[in-house]
């Protein structure tokens, strides 16, 4: 998405340690427009797919979910990140592995809001070692449902997610993929899509 | 607002111990229609205050504000709720003391988003004891923005929050104010707007 990679090349910032500082309009101050812009290209991506629900996982997640589900006329469901106790049975829950924070956290959907008959979207902002997508992707298989894709924003090419998860065997979309990254000279490099 | 009392009436939960649970359409699954309602009531509420950013809190505010942004036309930043070091001199931060969850966390925002010449709007999607409220605007005040008012879904009018709010002169629009609540019957009762 062309829109995308030319404002992650303006607006992005390339820090030591494959870090890509997005938060000047994605996942700190939220450029809505922007947003509407990818809900729409999503919603072409997955126009066929009768997606009746969008799943996330906050905190950053939830803006381009929500703008996205406008796209797609359906409601957005957040996983909840806790360190805390699960309320047994009322919950699908998982662990995730986080990456940007080298901790293990659960994360939990309530079981009202999944379930079979769901034809369920996973959207997210970044998705680098795949982790939390793995996570929301087997909410979905636990609950049932069907998982029709995942949408994500930016996608480090270079890191190992993105390739699992296609190796699992979902439709991923991701809208821009940094292939690599030089924090010397701010220079990115896009895969060709 | 009576669309959204309505729907408090409908698909709210009145539990023990004053919890009024509203995961079905407004902080866990996200009715993203009824969010665009009540984005426009934030608009017509504040039509004359020349807003030209919103800020909101992780993460169950993230979905009402980025929808509002869409009828303001200007970009959210959300303050992060950490219990980790502070990036010192990088971010506006302050303490907040969650009532949910009895314990005491930071808040912080980049100081790169948030300064003089911003015309700020609060929004949340709760508002009871309004700690989460007085961090934030506490944070817009340590910028030199200047601070036009607060938008919240619900307010719990029976807990201290929303005077204290009031009290700081600050103007708050709460689109639903639950004067009391009955968990052995259910009944919700609305403070007349």
């Amino acid at each position: 998405m062309k829109l995308l990679e030319d404002r992650i090349r303006r607006d992005g910032v390339v820090k030591e340690g494959n870090v890509l500082k997005v938060d000047r309009f994605l996942n700190h101050q939220m450029d809505i427009e922007l947003f509407q812009e990818i809900g729409k290209e999503f919603k072409r991506r997955f126009a066929n797919e009768n997606v009746n629900k969008i799943l996330t996982i906050e905190a950053s997640g939830i803006g381009i979910a929500c703008i996205a589900a406008e796209s797609f006329h359906v409601p957005v469901v957040f996983a909840k990140k806790t360190q805390t106790k699960n309320i047994a049975g009322e919950v699908y829950t998982t662990q995730v592995e986080s990456f940007t924070h080298g901790r293990i956290y659960d994360i939990i959907v309530s079981k009202e809001f999944l379930g079979k008959g769901d034809r369920v979207l996973l959207i997210d902002d970044f998705l680098a070692n795949g982790k939390a997508l793995e996570g929301l992707a087997q909410l979905v298989q636990d609950s049932g449902a069907e998982l029709v894709g995942a949408g994500v924003v930016i996608e480090k090419g270079f890191q190992r997610g993105g390739d699992a998860i296609r190796a699992k065997g979902i439709h991923l979309e991701s809208l821009a993929i940094v292939e690599s990254m030089n924090d010397k000279t701010g220079e990115i490099v896009f895969r060709e899509q």
